[in-house]
């Protein structure tokens, strides 16, 4: 018996394909997003690979991925569940800044702690940004536990409780689950299945529109460590034009 | 205290602009039906209707017209609750057939019976089929509840459960429900609320695309019979279009 799990970052927003920070701001896909979503849809319905349900967070450009890889692979129907918890990580005060400017005002070092450190977060939003979350009724629940802003390790501490609570237990009833969600959301779930250290997690990075797919055996552990891309070839190039991103 | 109800039937199907009698075949939406969507979505943001949750059959017209108008409505992450039991009238051996010529094959007495009758449903379809759903994977759980050929009588009867055991509880909750569904399953939540006799349901039509509001009670009594729509003027001129399908 394995469990499968089933990682999709979002297909390119149109921020990132104007190279702007982009956190909590609720940006649509790209044209060129959304024919990644609808390809990975295709890529998961060609593998066989057939989600029973799908986990998304609050934020459009994951729920458009879903809704369109969902619906190229014939599974538009399966019940969905969605958390903030899965959403990506808060970029503080640099939401809707320029990478590249981000970059040359504050310098290689003090961009890339922002970008890759485990646990030094921007500078905290003010709340009356135009960028700023703290009016948007969708997260008027969360209190205290809204973010301002956050470090990956940020990130990990309050997506972990959901997939503790409801991802895991979907997965011990023997569904297939989409993770449809964020670069760092993601990237959180893949340190804690491969017990990645804190500062190896720096070097990894997740394409978009890309599925990866993790068999896990009874005790949870990944069978392969990483998973495995339905297109490793692509994945491999993609990576590395994130890392490179802001250059 | 009010409760407030929103019924939205899916935007034009392809199937719809080719006259084929649909049921539970899952055609998708044409673009006339996407547009109807979008526009949906808007009249709800710019009236301040905000769905707190959408519930929708297992149909792709209708799973898209919802995600098309929260889109449009900025509520792309609201939960989402879906069931068979709000899927389209099963047409029975009619499904895949053209509504014309089934009406100069049979007559109009029994196409009329057919299309409009209460208790009278159409011959079943052969499982082997081609348009049957025998084998389709998202109905593999239903058992003997599965069904070849549905009257209204029938459809209402598979609805109401879901109704009572699921929309009900979240309208109590305070919740502002939208429920995106077809024009059979959405005629029998009408019926259920204006007491409608199995008589007078046969003259009502329900226009695709255009929003109709209820706003319930205490009992969950209709404080308008018959609901508003955003739009009244649109809703009379397309409903008489419905009638008339076939002609």
């Amino acid at each position: 018996m394995t469990y499968t799990l089933v990682l999709l970052r979002h297909g390119e927003s149109v921020w990132n394909a104007k190279n702007l920070f982009t956190g909590w701001v609720d940006v649509d896909l790209s044209d060129k997003g959304r024919a990644e979503a609808v390809s990975a849809g295709e890529q998961l319905k060609e593998a066989g690979l057939l989600p029973d349900l799908v986990h998304t967070s609050l934020q459009r450009r994951a729920i458009n991925t879903a809704n369109l890889a969902l619906d190229a692979a014939d599974r538009h129907w399966i019940p969905v569940r969605r958390s903030w918890r899965l959403n990506e990580r808060h970029y503080g005060a640099l939401q809707g800044k320029d990478k590249k400017q981000t970059l040359e005002a504050y310098g290689e070092e003090q961009f890339m702690l922002w970008r890759r450190s485990f646990d030094v977060p921007p500078p905290p939003i003010d709340p009356d940004d135009e960028f700023s979350q703290a009016h948007d009724v969708r997260y008027a629940g969360l209190g205290d536990d809204a973010p301002r802003s956050e470090c990956l390790k940020d990130v990990i501490a309050r997506m972990l409780p959901w997939w503790e609570s409801a991802i895991v237990p979907d997965l011990l009833e023997g569904n297939t689950v989409l993770v449809a969600a964020h670069g760092n959301s993601l990237r959180g779930i893949v340190k804690h299945l491969d017990g990645i250290s804190d500062t190896d997690i720096a070097g990894l990075n997740i394409p978009t529109g890309m599925p990866l797919v993790y068999r896990l055996g009874k005790d949870l552990k990944p069978e392969v460590p990483g998973g495995e891309y339905l297109d490793p070839e692509a994945a491999r190039a993609a990576a590395e034009a994130v890392a490179n991103q802001g250059r």
